[in-house]
């Protein structure tokens, strides 16, 4: 089976916490062709460098796209680099010279000497077109394997993808394989304990998984391949049964719907709105609920009564329960809840209330501490949290765990 | 200049969306001792693919880490590609597998066959430790170049980067150089034009930048490094001179805080206090004021009117201005601010109501349309967005411009 390499080039893509857009984009548009990615290389502008991660991915991989470094200045370096390991020239293509001489006419300007690098070529390339930019990319095929420059900006990166290349390739590598995504979204639920399950599908022929675990929310996929004439429905099924399972009640979707998502259908089949109560969690789950597209059919409003003189003006908690239990207690959660169903008019509720940290932890209520609660028609429950964490990480876990409690409680369980 | 390039081995790591937190840690540490990371690889678990990643690394850096791929398990096949690159054999270390052996015995467990591996060591590489796992690592001097095999789980991964491989690389790459790390926040700027300032900077010797967009506000981040004997105040000066000029009132912190630290700030030093009324941005204003720590001080709370109903009723926004400009309108946001600071009775309030989409658009107000107010003791001033974009998007925008216009409105500016 073909592999592929992607070589992002760019020094200022040497910063790991960099995103990079094209990346997913190329895995998951190569996937579809039944060609994994194996290699995934970010490289710095230096020739040499360039030069020795292409080697790398040439040995091992039958597809080579580049993302990057064919501009019109000095520090893209990413054709030179190209031709020098190939042992091939560079020309100038006359005729997308034409193209960048009409585009940049039109807009009042001339080619610089610089410019017209844009319209240069690798000796023997296909030239790739750029309907979003001036760069125009080169496709070499070199019998058993083909290299693909393209520019790294990614509109530009996407367009000469799904225009030039991905036929070009699926023209060469053809038997384009049966291919089948299954997605889950799982709650509450570490991820060594969720990775139980995937890990005996990791590395199989034909299987492709992914995890991303975010703070109480995972999100799961498994990209299925296989040549046209095997059937998919038995391995779909063997991983669907696997999945119910062995994460029962924390799988909440297995169709890759979020947990917020999940929410919103389930209100709106009940005919139930709702309303959110926060402190420790400063917005957040009324924020993830507002994430939905349509949240206006079922979401009323939520308040982040952060100050206690908040939650008992705006939301009518008694400020002896506060002096009594603290403002982080489950008694202060179901008064957050109570009273935002009756000042929005709600049917259902969610309330959080914690120490987010780094302050106001004490012995018995140490950072991390967070009273959930929530309110429907059919009764009202809560969840106490010690997840000693950093703040950001404290919010995330409570206003996920805060979610999937809600979404426990509208699915009656 | 030594250089060094990182390999992230594990067919899991293929998926680009995947988080990878050793990178970023071996970068800024590397970078500490001057050595710029050259090469960030990610390599499936095949034994050919590890090989042809460590040749390109060989090839080009002096100093090579492996993240991964040292456990126990099968696909764990970092030793043996490393050690056929180099043509060595690997034996089991006696010490390390008393070490194992203590471990487990400890908890009640025996060491299986398959455990064993993890007392490999490449044949002359010096043993690195795993205080906080049970694989140990290798470490092999090649001469002009190192090899370094560490674990993928980041706790040992840094554990032993720290106590291991730094003090091992410092030692080999010595005159460990000063360095200084500028960091700025810019607020406003399409990352297009914030890119002019940062441009000439690019690839010049001992000055490393990055920069991360994200929708309305960018972090840019320049790491110099010199020689023991040069100073770089100058270099430094330099810099913040380019920036101020360059930047000028989008500068909103030249140490790095955020644009919610800065305006928390301001708020403490005019002893004012704040609240929030959000539609559109759905809490995400709340929850960005809520993610500095010690926020208590001066935020009282928000409200996400999302309901009309909540807009009148919680807010005291008039019907009549609503049925008459509609929701999202400058009238209605002002009568949000206002609503806001006499509810919580804030000294100061922002407030935004806009068309995040995807429906819900009309030719009058087409999505991204958002209408932007802030009041102070000072006074109040409003703005008008129209990002064309995705929902999440919009709201990103609409926050951070939001916080934007509240933080110049405390600057007076």
């Amino acid at each position: 089976m073909a592999g592929a390499a992607l070589l992002i080039i760019g020094t200022e893509m040497l910063d790991p916490a960099k995103a990079d857009a094209n990346g997913p984009l190329a895995r998951e548009a190569l996937a579809g062709l039944g060609i994994p990615l194996r290699l995934l290389l970010r490289v710095e502008d230096r020739e040499e460098s360039i030069a020795a991660a292409l080697r790398a991915a040439l040995e091992t991989c039958e597809v080579v796209l580049t993302s990057g470094g064919i501009g019109p200045t000095g520090d893209d370096l990413t054709r030179e680099a190209v031709a020098s390991v190939l042992g091939r020239g560079i020309h100038e293509d006359a005729e997308w010279m034409g193209t960048l001489e009409a585009r940049l006419g039109e807009r009042g300007r001339a080619l610089t000497e610089l410019g017209r690098r844009q319209a240069h070529l690798i000796d023997g390339a296909g030239r790739l077109d750029n309907s979003a930019g001036l760069a125009c990319g080169s496709f070499i095929d070199l019998g058993g394997r083909v290299v693909a420059l393209l520019p790294g900006v990614p509109r530009e990166f996407r367009a000469m993808l799904v225009e030039g290349v991905l036929p070009l390739v699926a023209a060469k590598f053809p038997g384009k394989p049966d291919t089948r995504t299954v997605r889950f979204t799982l709650a509450g639920l570490p991820e060594v304990q969720a990775e139980e399950v995937l890990r005996p599908w990791y590395g199989r022929e034909g299987v492709d998984v992914s995890i991303l675990p975010s703070h109480g929310v995972l999100r799961a996929r498994f990209s299925l391949s296989a040549p046209p004439a095997r059937d998919l429905a038995g391995l779909e099924g063997e991983i669907r049964a696997a999945a119910s399972a062995g994460w029962g009640i924390h799988l909440v979707s297995d169709e890759g719907a979020t947990l917020e998502e999940k929410v919103g259908e389930r209100l709106l089949d009940m005919r139930w709105n709702l309303a959110a109560a926060e402190s420790c969690t400063g917005g957040e789950v009324t924020s993830r609920i507002v994430s939905v597209p349509g949240a206006s059919r079922y979401f009323l409003g939520g308040l982040c009564a952060y100050h206690n003189r908040a939650k008992v003006e705006l939301l009518g908690v008694s400020e002896s329960v506060l002096a009594e239990k603290g403002a982080v207690s489950e008694e202060v959660a179901l008064a957050m809840v109570r009273g935002a169903r009756a000042r929005f008019g709600a049917s259902c509720a969610a309330a959080t209330t914690g120490v987010a940290g780094p302050g106001g932890g004490s012995p018995q209520k140490p950072v991390g501490t967070v009273w959930l609660a929530v309110g429907t028609p059919r009764g009202e429950r809560t969840q106490l949290l010690t997840f000693p964490a950093e703040r950001a990480t404290v919010v995330d876990l409570a206003t996920n765990y805060a979610l999937f409690l809600l979404w426990k409680s509208l699915q009656g369980e």
